[in-house]
């Protein structure tokens, strides 16, 4: 095995050293002010990056619990739930909305293809509207970044509630909360937000709020309004992982010290230089060549090459941990994530090593000019 | 405020410096070679802990979601329950089976009293047996520590399931999860097993995996069978906490190296150390004073001592936490944990702490025994 580590995956990210050693600290009481405070400003930084006014809901699970949190306050047994998926998660909201006896009308389209808000006005014009649009934004599987603004905005023209799974998106690429009415937004602390995995974020518009008290599925540890009054009184409802939080609220801090937009412009900056590096070389891009597609770029495995022992190879012989296809798409295409603690020298080192392990591989590749595009691409066009 | 922090509350408790060193590495891929023989062994470790054949699963949240998936997984709407609570957190079972529309059969004992099984005996035959029958092992809000083993076989009798809150008694005190036939044991990473809060594990037995198959609650993330199927292969249902997991497995690692029975000792007479000083100093328990008390000791407050200005002043000033009493006991007890990475000078600290504390609140006390007579019983009855 190679030594040195490089995590190139989209989440778990690489955590800048501050937060590692933030939590190194010895551990402290929720309920103490050796905590309440860091508790406050993290929840408030949160408000932040969420773009809200509203309390965001801080969660010590996945961020799947996250999703499920807005299935179990928005839902009764029997309601009906629009789903737009083109991926792996999207498929995940429907599962769950399943899970809970959503009558779900799923919209789904092909891996890698970008839902369109006008499908999603006809179809909820078709059958009469629905009580919740379930959509992801940035659809880890493939790199595609939907367009959340005009999905909302359909949503809240046909009197429904908007669910958005920004998990991977969040910090990255602009998501506005409030500004674009979305009523309950979910992320997680292990993608763009630079801190380990472990926390869910949920946010909770008033609309949600009122549509919560309607709910009739049954939640105890997501109920929205349990965690709301505990962090009201920065009394946490259940025992939080408070290094993580520790943690977290370190990334939050180093994330808007230098402010949103200039990370939203790193991301855009990053993922241009990977796609250019990637074509550069001669291979095929799975991602949409676009701008919004700044959170992962998903990139076609060539001939000849076996899709999966080519990442164990770049894995165990060069230390790079990037993402395999999942679903369908496994074997054919690898995922390089380019969130969070992300710079273009791991751009570069993820080309570098991807060039390697294919050319031995057998694949036909133009060599050496990955690596000078990607910085090129860096460095002279900025947004 | 004092620069020297002694976490004194029965949990988060403090962490092995080499837990937190652990924990400060970079972030591994939860999929990668980085992290799944670690996450094996974690696992194999937990089941050594609740000396179980089964799976132990781990899910990232609070105890209190590994109790309510025991509801969850185990109950349909309808269902009888019976809770057997004398605490804060025997409430909490209510609480959430009532979420779940369970008719709950509540045996409510008064706060500090331990539970008896004849009384549960009674009440199965007088109401014709229960789906389930949910306990606590160590209530945490009083002290007092429940005969698991005696309501498990009780329970058994009826033909219910027991479901078991083990979370601040797991490896502090015998739990023999396979010979006491429990159905499933939840305990969290924060108490005894010496690692920060933010996993909660929970076992089933193959009574409860039937049952499982049968109860219709809605459950998705804490859905048994979705984290058992991707623990087998090593492939977790979803991204899992990864440092916390590489910080309890060497905690666990810590306690299975001296081994479990050398653990419950050292609880035992924790315990009994920390009593003997209290009582030396002239304070009244409120927990039972017995050697099954080994997990957390609580205390009156003396008159004319105000119960909360009291547990600041111990941390404002010394950097002592104390947990204070909770629910109907808030201000008129406090509380001091000693599980998991606790030696007896903590208990000397603690004591020492308290004795100036509240002689300086104007309590009348036995000045200059507290300590010696700790460290005596400590030393000189070893169980």
């Amino acid at each position: 095995m190679a030594e040195k580590r490089y995590l190139m995956t989209p989440g778990p990210t690489p955590v800048p050293p501050e937060v590692l050693a933030a939590m190194a600290l010895p551990i402290v009481h929720h309920r103490s002010p050796d905590f309440r405070p860091t508790y406050r400003q993290c929840l408030d930084r949160l408000k932040e990056v969420y773009r809200t006014q509203g309390e965001v809901l801080l969660y010590t699970a996945s961020g799947t619990a996250g999703l499920e949190s807005v299935v179990a306050n928005l839902t009764s047994p029997g309601d009906r739930v629009v789903v737009v998926s083109a991926g792996y998660f999207g498929e995940r909201w429907a599962q769950i909305a399943e899970v809970y006896g959503c009558e779900v009308e799923h919209m789904r389209y092909e891996w890698g293809e970008a839902p369109a808000a006008d499908d999603l006005a006809a179809r909820l014009s078709e059958i009469g509207g629905a009580t919740a649009v379930l959509v992801t934004q940035s659809e880890t599987s493939t790199g595609v970044v939907a367009d959340v603004r005009a999905f909302a905005a359909v949503t809240k023209e046909a009197g429904a509630l908007i669910g958005v799974d920004a998990i991977s998106s969040l910090g990255a690429i602009p998501c506005e909360t409030d500004e674009w009415s979305l009523d309950s937004v979910v992320s997680g602390s292990q993608k763009a937000l630079m801190a380990p995995p472990g926390l869910s974020t949920v946010s909770v518009s008033d609309a949600a709020w009122k549509a919560r008290d309607r709910a009739s599925a049954p939640r105890f540890y997501l109920d929205w309004e349990r965690t709301r009054v505990a962090q009201e009184s920065l009394d946490a409802a259940f025992t939080p992982a408070v290094s993580i939080v520790i943690g977290l609220n370190v990334a939050l801090g180093l994330i808007l010290e230098k402010g949103l937009e200039a990370a939203f412009e790193r991301h855009v900056r990053l993922g241009r230089a990977c796609r250019e590096g990637i074509k550069a070389m001669g291979l095929e891009l799975f991602s949409p060549d676009e701008d919004t597609s700044a959170v992962v770029t998903a990139v076609r495995v060539p001939e000849p090459v076996d899709g999966t022992q080519f990442l164990l190879d770049l894995r165990d012989r060069m230390g790079i941990t990037l993402a395999p296809g999942q679903g369908p798409l496994k074997g054919k295409v690898f995922r390089i994530g380019h969130i969070g603690f992300f710079d273009v020298f791991d751009i570069t080192t993820a080309l570098a090593g991807i060039e390697l392990a294919l050319a031995e591989a057998g694949a036909d590749l133009e060599r050496g000019v990955a690596v000078t595009r990607a910085l090129e691409t860096y460095e002279h066009q900025p947004v």
